[in-house]
């Protein structure tokens, strides 16, 4: 037996007790007489006591023990005269009678402190000390409750857990597939799934009625900063429902985790349409937990002379409380420099002070009076003291542009706090996306999305602006200004399924090569269902206030889809190939 | 709104509410003036009724309807004066004022009712329909509740759920890997995990101490019946932790699961030695559901004349007890026939009937008298009327023969019955198997296999049968026959993981490049850890008494690993291969 306890249960209540205790050495102090060891286990540290006067062989061997070593201690609990109030074991030590050696350690490549001194590559590498350490650790643990705590909510809500297969079909539409090449059918493959989407449907139409899965997916994309080439999503799916069922039923799926893993009580969650989002916060995933909304100037500005406002397709700012002082004319440059990085790519920014002293102070104070300017502010709600920080130019990248300049201006305001939670639905989302590249229509949300029933009869025009105001039962959940979830009302009726491909531009046979199977469900009796996908990894940071989801993933990918500790993906044998029916291409640059 | 309840749930009680159904039409019944139709959902059957005297209109309609036909119906809750006793809704009816067709169904492929009419292939392709018969959908949701009930239990027990990386390395060692070509990294390949092993290994030297994951596997291996590319497993690992622990608590895993899903409490499960299992019941994997263990009947047969036995390493029999009325000379010759065939592969069978009335009979009767023959039937402890079987060879062969025997007789005699529940640990297995064709020792468990304390020592033997002697501290978990689990205790220290890669073959180069991560792992402090993996396929079909595990999986793969729904494997564009600088080899065949 390697212990009776672990290394974070030991109280006062436990003194004089002989217990047995394993763990890592996270720190040795030696006192000449005594040996002060730091045992560390999952649970917790206890501190362990070697004294040279008791066991001078034992204290000899206690000194020599280096960081990370495992041992294991046989003793007895004592009260501890020197106590320490920040540990739970903090009271008690062990008087170590008896020791074993489990195994030695090299001298880690980093500190396992809170705060580790290695650098991202270095610990992605030596993953199985970076996740010795507390913060990652509890991160790990965290995950593992809340999976533990959704399928507690969904359980109870008459959900089944349903695992859908790994090895699908590739379909062209959405983004790229990781594809599993068939040894048993030569020149045939199977693709990873980028989500259970059609599964779950058919799971509808088999009559499962609530489905739900924590599930990996797949997705092989050029891998942007926070994303990873597979990744873990709740996706859930109900038959016989509304809208109004799915956003009940998630919104306390929401409300009970955050209840029941950080004790947060959450009010009803505000609805916003899309239309509304884009108007009032240039963005579909607005950051709420601060106002700061657009205020659209285009009518009040415009027929002054300012040719930069008269041309442009809308005019619009924000007001910055209590910002006209702390903005020099250097730091309005630098704002302005910033809103014209290639990121951002605004061609200029115009500030509007309204100074506590009754003054304004305004980069276009040529063409608009003091008079006009302070006409504004009520627009604004603006006191003295704000600073109003207007853009312009057509209509979707200004207020692309204006989104930025909200967040970069509420982080700097500090009205990002990650301690406020501010939930809501964005809804009525666009059918259809058009994309001037490929000069086809894309589905905004994917192609077994519903229209809004309103809007049905509007499919079959050919008209461009019709079908680009075409609504969609679409639903995204965002909390402080991250999609957390999305989903939508499914079409469940193969004329109504036929015609949305046909709008995105898949021939009958493309359609039926690559969703026979669904068209074909839909003439066996298919219920209305609908659903949504939460990303997993993406919930557990937001939940716990942090932005990078690779810090909740046990065992991440860098950048280029590496595995570095395991050093994977790697070169397969020639055999392997062959038994594949495959060739890897030459080419020029390898 | 599409229902105020469900098909499953109104009572007596409910009478005269108002309720709002929808469903599917399982059954309909028409008597002239009225119209009866069973309308079905997952949670059960609910009886409508339409009258012609109240709605003639709602009663046309309704008789039109077919059956899987998709209804929504408003209307009021009444006591039925023909009450079903079989159902739970049996004692009401719904008298219908309103009904939306919601969507009509082509007629079903096969009938949905308990037994169906539909062949495998066409019940695999209309899966979405197949899903819809009450013991299909029964054996899904079973699955969900088995997954559910082990997450509690492990999660009370101080497991965290850590979910590994799909997209690893391949290794050659084990079967074969399907792999998954890196797009960024050309000519490179993922592996899918036939396993999360090393991983789960990482995570104890990580310090995670008890980890668990419900965790999709594959195995790119031929299929034969009831194999799946993909499989479902209950993957955990304990850190600090002897045999008896792990032991101790997946047997208290297993008895929780049988008592909250099957309401049966389990006794203590016995122990017994891969030695003593082989000896006694010619297997690994013995259904202990019935006794007829085997009798070495070799010292005692042999020197007597007859040269079968006199040349055999091992004479070995079953005793049938009360068998020897039930087989005619025609019926040991057919069994004698089940024996010799190539699946088995025995030379023959000799049998002894201990007849009622104190006479014996036998097949050697030539070179053994009945006095002799009555001596043998103590060493069997048969009773008047119990027959004999006996078999004679090679060891191995002839356990192996003998143990299909066993298995046959007890089939036939009724005792393999699912209603008992027969579990049992078998430990101390071999660590190395001899390999004859690649001339080269295997892991019989797996390369991270602990050898039991006492053999270390014995490695370093250059004997060729010490080396077959050595024992692992693995352990395999069997009920009614079926390999439900298996596990060991890890090896944790670099040079004897060295030593065993030794063994098995492996270069320190190939060892080194396929398992370095694993190697330099252990050299930071690795713990003592060991774990368990059952297949939770087999594990919810050995639950349910049943012995397909494709029956437990929402969309199973047919024999040639293909799903018949979607169509899966298939051709993929030339613009995907070129992406992933692949070629597909033109064979002869193809």
């Amino acid at each position: 037996m390697y212990r009776t306890h672990n290394c974070g249960e030991l109280r006062i209540s436990d003194c004089d007790k002989n217990v047995t205790l394993s763990g890592w050495v996270q720190a040795s102090r030696d006192f000449g007489g005594m040996t002060f060891i730091d045992l560390r286990d999952r649970y917790g540290i206890t501190q362990l006591v070697f004294n040279m006067e008791d066991d001078q062989s034992l204290c000899e061997q206690a000194r020599k023990l280096g960081r990370e070593f495992v041992i294991k201690i046989g003793g007895k609990v004592r009260e501890r005269s020197n106590k320490n109030p920040n540990r739970p074991t903090g009271d008690i030590e062990i008087t170590v009678q008896s020791m074993d050696l489990l195994n030695a350690s090299l001298v880690p490549p980093f500190t396992i402190e809170d705060e580790s001194d290695g650098g991202d590559e270095l610990r992605m590498k030596y993953r199985y000390i970076d996740l010795r350490r507390t913060p990652v650790q509890a991160n790990i643990i965290f995950r593992s409750k809340l999976a533990l705590e959704t399928r507690r909510y969904l359980g109870q809500a008459g959900f089944i857990e349903v695992e859908t297969p790994c090895l699908i079909k590739s379909t062209p539409e959405g983004a790229r597939d990781f594809v599993v090449p068939s040894r048993m059918n030569p020149g045939q493959f199977y693709a990873l799934p980028q989500s259970p989407q059609t599964f779950k449907q058919i799971l509808m139409i088999a009559g499962l009625d609530k489905y739900f899965q924590i599930v990996k997916c797949f997705r092989d994309e050029d891998l942007r900063a926070d994303r990873q080439p597979e990744f873990t999503q709740i996706d859930c799916e109900m038959a016989f429902v509304t809208r109004e069922d799915v956003l009940n039923t998630f919104e306390g799926l929401i409300k009970d985790l955050y209840l029941n893993t950080k004790n947060i009580e959450l009010a009803d969650f505000p609805r916003i349409t899309y239309d509304d989002a884009m108007r009032l916060y240039g963005s579909d995933k607005p950051d709420t937990r601060f106002e700061m909304k657009f205020v659209d100037l285009t009518q009040t500005v415009q027929g002054k002379g300012f040719v930069v406002f008269d041309n442009a397709e809308l005019v619009v700012g924000i007001c910055a409380k209590n910002q006209a002082m702390a903005y020099s004319n250097k730091q309005i440059n630098e704002l302005t420099d910033w809103v014209k990085r290639p990121q951002i790519g605004a061609k200029g920014l115009v500030y509007i002070k309204y100074n506590k002293d009754g003054s304004v102070k305004s980069s276009i104070g040529k063409f608009y009076s003091n008079d006009e300017l302070n006409t504004w502010k009520e627009l604004f709600d603006a006191q003295p003291g704000d600073m109003i920080l207007i853009m312009a130019g057509d209509t979707d990248s200004t207020r692309s542009q204006l989104n930025e300049l909200r967040l970069e201006m509420g982080a700097r305001m500090g009205l990002r706090d990650w301690n406020k939670v501010a939930p809501l639905w964005v809804v009525d989302f666009p059918l259809l996306d058009w994309d001037e590249d490929s000069k086809r229509w894309h589905a905004m949300h994917h192609p077994f999305t519903s229209p809004k029933v309103e809007d049905i009869e509007k499919m079959q025009s050919g008209d461009f602006e019709t079908i680009k105001s075409l609504r969609a039962d679409a639903y995204d959940m965002v909390i402080n200004g991250v999609e957390i979830g999305g989903g939508s009302i499914r079409i469940h009726d193969r004329a109504l399924q036929a015609k949305n491909f046909d709008l995105l531009g898949f021939t009958k046979e493309e359609a039926e090569e690559q969703f026979g199977f669904l068209l074909g469900a839909f003439e066996y009796g298919a219920p209305p269902h609908g659903g949504i996908a939460f990303g997993f990894d993406r919930l557990c940071a937001v939940l716990n206030g942090q932005s990078s989801i690779r810090d909740f993933i046990a065992f991440p990918k860098n950048n280029q889809g590496r595995d570095m500790m395991i050093d994977a993906p790697a070169s397969i044998d020639e055999k392997q190939l062959d038994e594949l029916n495959l060739i890897i291409k030459r080419t020029s640059e390898s």
